[in-house]
């Protein structure tokens, strides 16, 4: 049988997750490949870690070269994570003609172009389903599944650990801080969950969607992103009983002004498909203009799901090699591709939800009206806590459809009343199925 | 630019979406594959009936030989459905060398084994993205995306008439008869519904998602099939006050024995990811060894829907052509495949719902729980309706899992009884998300 030879740049958890994933279904990768798929080398800081116990010691190195320079192995998998070393090793495999697999979403977010072109012109693939929402082949049905039709827009629950905080401080009643800790101790967030709580995984996983559906390559850093840290409980329990649930979503809209993009937390209504997504489950949401909406739904990280993804890459690519010409390089997403700048949301405009925190004296809640007012922010619904003269009470308030400018330029001046305690809260609400 | 020349042997509603799927999108295809696609031949019965304004009438013939025998055109796109003509035009592209696009699961269902070796045998491809669940991309996630996975479980509602009758049901209260006539009257619903009120489609789907998550083909004469002309609105009632809503699903299991497969209304609990789907829509719930459960949501049937399938096909063939060796064949789902018997279901243990029509005689209760107690049923819930004696009433019964082959002996000994007035409904129940 014919053998295809790998070499792994780290072997952390993903990097398990593969070798158990080719180790335990060795014979079904074989019988839809009509090879087998071996890892000689897999590179670590250290071979002391710890690590899958799938993982066999002796093949673990920690010098690059065993696996850059081994003429035997034509795909390289990169696993490590993060901007450099990646880059220059993934540059270094393109440039000798290897075949490159990656998980890293950061990587191909920021530095995608010139990775692309270096494979284009050595002949060779860069394949990284493993970089958006694990296992859920999401890359794959833009490029291929949908590739005849014009996408209009995405909307994604893209980040496991923001979707587990969110969903069980709903469930629980719990504090964002109380549910951040029992997501680190299950396993569900990093003990540094900067990158997920912040918004910024999402971004990168956004722009990567973005570049998949609309043939636009947007810089994360330029997409604009809200992260989780600042839902409270109270929020959560006045969008349930407004009949809601908060999300945080990654979503892409094309305009005719350009690409609108944004990560945030949004009320989303309960009947929405979008509010079934429970725990550490990732979605994505596509409408498209022939086939209207459909959902891809399922676990976004964890090692066998997004090893799963980046083993599926693996047979792809081999596929690819015994199929293709050596000198051409195989199917690309889009033949060409543009960098786009993201359009300001200022004129975007949807229904909020705003909780004001203030002193409850007389007449309050008229000058919070009457400022929206003023700003043209019609209001849907205002409701405001019992509480006695000078007690700190919250206004809950939902809006009509308005620009998204007008409402910032309201709290703002909200936000400058000597009775306003605290920042406002502010989060855009989601329209029914279907709806804008 | 490069141009791409296809013919389409059919030019329906299906055909009808091609065209202005290519037409309408013509420009973002042409940006994804760096070439033009372009119709030059549809085959028609007659070139007066009425059809899609999208289709030029100039290029209608009525002659398979201009397309089939036309060298200029590489693709041909067979729309015709049903096993003949459709068969012997297929078999004679691919003799030629052209590459196959087709929508039609029967002819896949029941002649893939002979198509795929004849493509094989040319170097050329047969792609049917189209043939299960329209545009959602199912047989691509199988066949690349879980590639690496091991399926063990495919659970779909893959016939969207069951699904949008069984849905006005429950929405509505109508009956059987009437639902299916409000489906006829809006589109959904074929004037000769049998084979989707009767199974027969979605076994046919079903058979091609076995045969790309297994690599096992199975007749799709040989699979369990049940429709649903015998849910009655008194079951939907019934199975609503119990928790579930009715579902046509299509399931297929990989046991040590073979591979179990089955099409029938099941009651699903309302919280059950696929109790969500709604009206006309398609899922498909996979579930796999790394990945877990995965979702794949959206429209699976239509001309747009469908014909973004077909023309999404089509743009992978293009890319295969231009970058694969002539005489190399692309890419399968599985480098072997194997001819399979789907294992008997008298084993499976489910939960069953069943429902005794019964002239209410004293005792009648008791005969019919002793009966299904000799048969080894253990009865979860039972509950009969109010009635005097000698009143028709309904018996409704929930049992324990218990083996399909018991239920059946325990039914057909209790329809034997003097008092039962109709032969008793019997469906499955499904367990929870993620059980058995």
């Amino acid at each position: 049988m014919r053998e295809v030879v790998i070499g792994l740049l780290g072997a952390g958890n993903v990097g398990g997750g593969v070798v158990r994933i080719l180790q335990e279904n060795q014979a079904d990768i074989e019988r839809r490949l009509g090879a087998s798929v071996r890892v000689k080398k897999l590179l670590v800081r250290s071979v002391d870690g710890d690590r899958d116990d799938s993982v066999p010691r002796h093949l673990l190195t920690t010098d690059p070269r065993e696996i850059l320079e081994d003429p035997e192995i034509r795909i390289v998998v990169e696993l490590m994570g993060g901007i450099e070393p990646a880059l220059t090793m993934v540059l270094d495999a393109l440039g000798r003609s290897k075949h490159v697999v990656t998980a890293n979403k950061a990587l191909m977010a920021t530095h995608g172009e010139q990775l692309f072109s270096e494979a284009q012109r050595r002949g060779v693939s860069i394949n990284f389903e493993a970089a958006v929402a694990g296992g859920i082949p999401i890359l794959r049905a833009l490029r291929e599944g949908l590739a005849s039709d014009r996408i209009e827009r995405i909307t994604g629950i893209v980040n496991g650990t923001c979707n587990y905080i969110l969903d069980a401080m709903s469930r629980t009643g719990a504090a964002y801080e109380d549910a951040l800790k029992a997501a680190q101790d299950a396993g569900f967030a990093e003990a540094d969950p900067a990158l997920d709580v912040g918004g910024g995984d999402a971004a990168q996983k956004l722009s990567l969607l973005a570049l998949l559906s609309f043939g636009q390559r947007v810089d994360p850093e330029a997409i604009p992103t809200e992260g989780i840290t600042r839902v409270r409980a109270f929020d959560i329990a006045a969008a349930d009983g407004l009949g809601y649930v908060i999300k945080s979503l990654a979503e892409a809209r094309q305009t005719p002004e350009g690409p609108a993009l944004r990560v945030h937390p949004v009320l989303v209504p309960k009947e929405h498909i979008l509010a079934t997504v429970r725990g550490s489950y990732n979605a994505v949401l596509v409408e498209s203009r022939a086939m209207g909406r459909s959902l891809y739904h399922g676990r976004g990280a964890g090692p066998m799901p997004t090893g799963m993804a980046v083993v599926s890459d693996i047979i792809e690519l081999c596929r690819h090699m015994f199929a293709f010409d050596a000198g051409r390089p195989p199917p690309e997403a889009f033949a060409t591709v543009e960098t786009a700048t993201p359009i300001s949301l200022d004129e975007v405009a949807h229904e909020n939800y705003l909780c004001v925190h203030v002193t409850n004296v007389p007449g309050i809640l008229g000058r919070v009206a009457s400022c929206l007012g003023r700003h043209g922010v019609s209001v849907k619904r205002l409701e405001q806590e019992l509480g006695g003269v000078g007690d700190p009470v919250d206004m809950v308030v939902v809006t009509e459809r308005v620009p998204e400018s007008n409402v910032r330029s309201a709290v703002a001046e909200i936000d400058g009343f000597d009775e306003v305690l605290a920042p406002s809260h502010r989060f855009r609400i989601q329209g029914p199925d279907g709806a804008e």
